[in-house]
């Protein structure tokens, strides 16, 4: 007993420390002990064993997590049997195709209670894994199991996460840290953050992870680096995740000696076929190309006078044996001082359709310009129909505030889903045209940008994990709403305290506003500082190309302020459907979060809120800034229900997202106060700063 | 009882997670649990508590960091008391200034048993706090403390590490990942590893940390940027830490809106002054400037005609009335294909021995080129009596094998340290130079290259702990043997099991000449691989500077390889004392692993080995990658002692740097040979690689 009662302060001392320092690495995966002991209970009597007769790894990895995630709720051992032999009160795992399976979409599941087992079924090891995980989610939640009758099925084929990481280990737009794949120590060093990431990802349902950045280097096609990715895959594959790359689309003359990397040349088309002949020999699932071409630099097929369905096709050409598929991005844009950088990709693209293989997507990011706080939606979405087009969300918070601001997504990227394209009547929702609904594709892919890296809370800003969370949900279903998401991520990853879930929610919920608020209200766009797009810069008046300026996308003057896009200006409104060119069109019934995009409004313009442009437009800095502060004080107020290190952390974050909000407010009301020339409106006070002193702060974190 | 069994059950799932995955975080402050009851009573006996009657904060920071190790230690909390009331079989921590304190240098301590208690004892709370540590080691590493008596001073003063770590959170030469310092987040995010950090460099009495990249941006000596240098002060300080930082010597013109950033100009002087005074009010025991001038396309004062010392001093100027110092670089080199870089720094800072300000170090690196894996000492040593000399060795494995190659620095470190340059007569040691002792200097400092990052293991690296260990404990003293580091270092990170602790140090031992051979062997020096400096190549004939390229130094040809550095040819020989000459001077005398530094030697030259030049050059690298075979054995063979993460991590590096070796090996053994034009000598047998082959594999790596 003595013995005992050392051992037990031992290791009290040791999970005591453990507890009470929570540093965010195991994501939504916590699998703590159930407190509630009849709750926890009541679950024990329905996970005594685990079971499956199917061998595929994937299974398999369904039946340990199950296993760990169940061990650590109910505080005990749970076994995966060999042969259950008629045992009650345990989960099995049936893969399987029947009657029941073929109503769900591949990889979908069904979770029942039968014959007094828990079964997780689905046609796919992948969909049980799936299955495994929702089940857990269930007690992680608190949710009863009573009876339980869960039937889940994806929307979208391909669920993907898209690193920008470099191969020295920097990521492109990244905040949390360096690149968590280690190319040097590949493929002989396996990090255990390989499996973790791995296990998050299946956890939420994504499926495919391209590793490196669509500014590509070639060297991912060598031999040297195909058994590096390899590795990668071999680690991701028992957990139902493919694997794809980036490719540089010189890489033929880079690599192989090739006089050119021209589509249409024999030699080039034989070099790909080469190639990725080599890379399915390695990886047998490989997931094929995404491909960056003639865009910012890059080259691509145009450097040829070749069409971009010239270069996707020749790389469908060469994965289509093994099933592979091709996605092009259609972030393009020419550098035209007199144009509208909004029109470029439609212009470039929308005479393609139709012309791409059967097995290429084409991949759009959410809005035309580039991962704004706020965009209409994108208007290629509903004007490609013969073509699938994947979605290309950025979780990366490259013009969110990076790690220092918190800025829940799921709000921004349900905004775009639901926003109707009116291309096939109404109803045409962006996120029908992704799921392939619309235009009866059966090819769809969405892709975040992630947002991970090596600090040891994958995201930076702890509560940015609730955007890879978001992402992932609604890739799988995106009719969820976002506050039942922000639920279900708080109770699985920071409390089940009502009160405290409660709040959270809601700060989560208004905190994209909140961000749109204090840096580019009213659909200003565009106007962060140069190159690292930190802090605001809206006196950015020279740059390398017309459009990586400022003013080309304000047009702040003596008389309002906005770019219109109307037929009396760029135009660019003209390339949606008609309905949509009513909504946005007229400066008097555009809502006021696009005023701005589309329109060049009079500073003193009555708007709809009953106040001027410039009056609304300052005022919405103070608020916002004032929210931030709301922010704090109701993250404050949940400090008890918060493990204290995450408490801390979120709570300097805020502190850091209050200093930032403040220099948007002064550089951007002193900045445009000098075209409106009218007072900062009661009752907020002027700021105590100069435009020369905020120019400054920003000009610090420029230089060198 | 039943609630008891349960409750261990459940603590024992958590703390067996925790002990079976060592993620390498806690680097050598383990404080695991003393496995021998015995030993673990008898040290609890004298470890009841702790007292201390000084109220310094670091002194509060020793009681903390005895109350945590030894609890760990020893399995339950030990109490830290206010009023000791003549209680026996504690810990005493005095700070005094006695007879007996003042035989100790500034920091050094004594640990010894005075009244049934262990008392430690120092002039200052720095010098109680590393006793705290030094004691926490004699438990941590198993030995008795029974009568324990050990008195202990600091050979040098400012025991520092230099991060070459940027803004945006990159690192030059960085192999661990991203920055430690989140520049963004500061000053309102406090990270747990800052504090971890400052703990581990305690306790290895590092007192001092230059924050930023020498390439440095001006950025820090802003307002914005100072709150943020203060955040990390205010955490370092406790553990005795001072911060200093790199300077942009043109930040006057850059920030200030001065003309120029001349030193002579009085604006400049004042621009500084200024600055230096609004840091200190900041940060009131900041440390100082460390610059690096005029070096690699830095500013400097020589963009105005003036000298190195007269950029120093005007800093000195400003930092004075605060007892700052200013570390000035002798690491420049100008581009002139016809001279040797050699000679570079010792043309420019020898004869500005003398003129520098009293709180002036130059800091000049182990050797005359750059941190190759074998130099002799820097010419400078011995040659500037007048001004005190820091060292700068790099950790961050640059040139030796990244974080892939396990390199054991301290037999580097080492050697320098021991050579002898005859300064002062025989025994003038390199250290004796450093520390001071030769030319009455009482400002001294020593500092190594950081090789810490966001990894979690800190190093990336596993094994590369050891060299922020081993420069801690040089830096305090260096006639520390390497074995005896080495045996320590191992005893308090990875295992205490003698035949494993006698096994790793050996092969630790042995690993920095095994990385010599299969690279660099003989003195050959600068053959990698250009800008990134990953693997070889010798075959590198243009670059933007002839000195960066690889010819400029292994000078091979039909006749031999090596560079002439005799009077014969550009004598930098000459730069060293008579007695180093006669040493070095002589082909057939000069010691193998210094001879093509100072030699060009016939490929069919005998050599005291008993083979001709081409014979033991060549073998030289067959015989490095053997070893790295037999280093891979050697630490299979210690598997059963080491924690099974640590031990797979370690595996997987050894492999790839198995594969880097052959890579090497192959790579240099068919570049050389075009000039030998003969066969590589039995028993080996010659690459299966063609050079063009390994070529294509080094370019890989330098593809964008």
């Amino acid at each position: 007993m003595r013995y005992f009662k050392k051992l037990i302060i031992i290791l009290l001392l040791s999970v005591t420390q453990l507890a009470h320092a929570d540093d965010g690495y195991r994501l939504w995966l916590k699998f703590d002990l159930v407190a509630n002991i009849q709750q926890r209970n009541s679950y024990a009597q329905k996970c005594q064993f685990i079971y499956s007769d199917n061998q595929e790894v994937i299974t398999k990895t369904a039946q340990k997590e199950l296993q760990a995630g169940l061990s650590g709720l109910l505080g005990k051992k749970i076994l995966i049997l060999t042969n259950p032999a008629g045992k009650k009160g345990g989960i099995i795992l049936q893969v399987i195709q029947n009657e029941q399976t073929n109503q769900l979409a591949e990889d979908g599941f069904s979770i029942r209670e039968e014959n007094q087992n828990i079964v997780i079924r689905s046609r796919t090891a992948s969909g049980v894994l799936y299955g495994s995980f929702a089940f857990l989610r269930q007690l992680q939640s608190g949710s009863s199991i009573a009876q339980i009758n869960i039937t889940d099925s994806p929307k979208i084929k391909y669920r993907m996460l898209n690193h920008w990481d470099n191969p020295l280990g920097t990521i492109e737009r990244g905040y949390a840290g360096s690149s968590l794949w280690k190319w040097y120590e590949l493929p002989e060093v396996i990090d255990q953050r390989y499996i973790d990431y791995a296990r998050a990802n299946a956890s939420i349902g994504i499926n495919a992870v391209v590793l490196n950045n669509v500014n590509a280097s070639a060297r991912f096609l060598t031999k040297e680096y195909i058994v590096k990715v390899k590795a990668l895959a071999d680690v991701f594959r028992p957990y139902g995740i493919k694997v794809f790359l980036s490719l540089n689309f010189a890489a033929p003359k880079l690599l192989g000696g090739a006089k050119n990397s021209d589509p249409m040349a024999p030699e080039v088309r034989n070099w790909w076929k080469n190639v990725t002949k080599e890379i399915y020999a390695a990886i047998p699932d490989f997931g094929g190309y995404l491909v960056k071409a003639n865009s910012e630099g890059e080259p691509g097929p145009q450097d040829f006078g070749r069409t971009h369905a010239d270069g996707a096709n020749m790389l469908a050409e060469a994965v289509a044996p093994y099933k592979g598929i091709v996605i092009w991005r259609a972030f393009v844009y020419a550098a035209d001082p007199k144009g509208d950088r909004f029109k470029e990709a439609y212009k470039d693209f929308k005479p393609l359709d139709g012309t791409f293989a059967s097995n290429v997507l084409v991949q759009v990011k959410n809005g035309p310009i580039d991962f704004q706080s706020r965009e209409p939606f994108h208007p290629l979405f509903g004007a490609m129909p013969k073509t699938p087009l994947a979605m290309e969300f950025q979780l990366t918070q490259e013009y969110l505030g990076f790690s220092t601001n918190l800025v829940y997504e799921a709000p921004l990227f349900k905004e775009c889903l639901e926003s109707d394209t009116y291309s096939n009547g109404k109803g045409s929702t962006v996120a029908k045209i992704v799921d392939g609904s619309i235009d009866n594709h059966s090819l769809t892919a969405i892709a975040g940008v992630a947002n991970t890296g090596s600090d040891r809370n994958w995201t930076g800003h702890l509560m940015s994990q609730a955007n890879w969370y978001a992402f992932g949900r609604l890739a799988w279903n995106h009719s969820l709403s976002s506050e039942q998401i922000a639920s279900e991520w708080i109770k699985v990853s920071l409390t089940q305290e009502p009160k405290a879930v409660a709040t959270i929610q809601d700060l989560m919920m208004k905190s994209r506003e909140i961000y749109v608020d204090f840096t580019t209200p009213l659909g200003l766009h565009h106007v962060m500082g140069q190159n690292i797009h930190f802090g605001p810069e809206p006196w950015l008046e020279k740059s390398a190309r017309p459009d990586w300026t400022a003013i080309y996308y304000h047009r702040a003057d003596s008389v309002g302020l906005g770019f219109d896009r109307t037929a009396q200006g760029s135009n660019a409104l003209g390339l949606y459907a008609k309905e949509v060119q009513t909504q946005w069109g007229n400066p008097d019934t555009c809502p006021l979060p696009y005023l701005l995009w589309f329109h060049h409004v009079s500073w003193n313009k009555k708007l709809s809120s009953g106040k001027t442009l410039w009056n609304e437009f300052s005022s919405r800095y103070y608020a916002g800034v004032q929210s931030v502060e709301w922010m704090q004080k109701q993250w404050n107020s949940v400090q008890s229900s918060i493990d204290p290190q995450i408490f801390a952390d979120v709570s300097g974050r805020l502190a850091a997202q209050h200093r930032e909000a403040l220099n948007w407010r002064d550089a951007c009301v002193l900045y445009f106060q000098q075209y409106s020339k009218q007072a900062i409106p009661a009752p907020y006070q002027a700021p105590s700063r100069t435009l020369d002193e905020m120019k400054e702060i920003v000009r610090i974190y420029q230089l060198k």
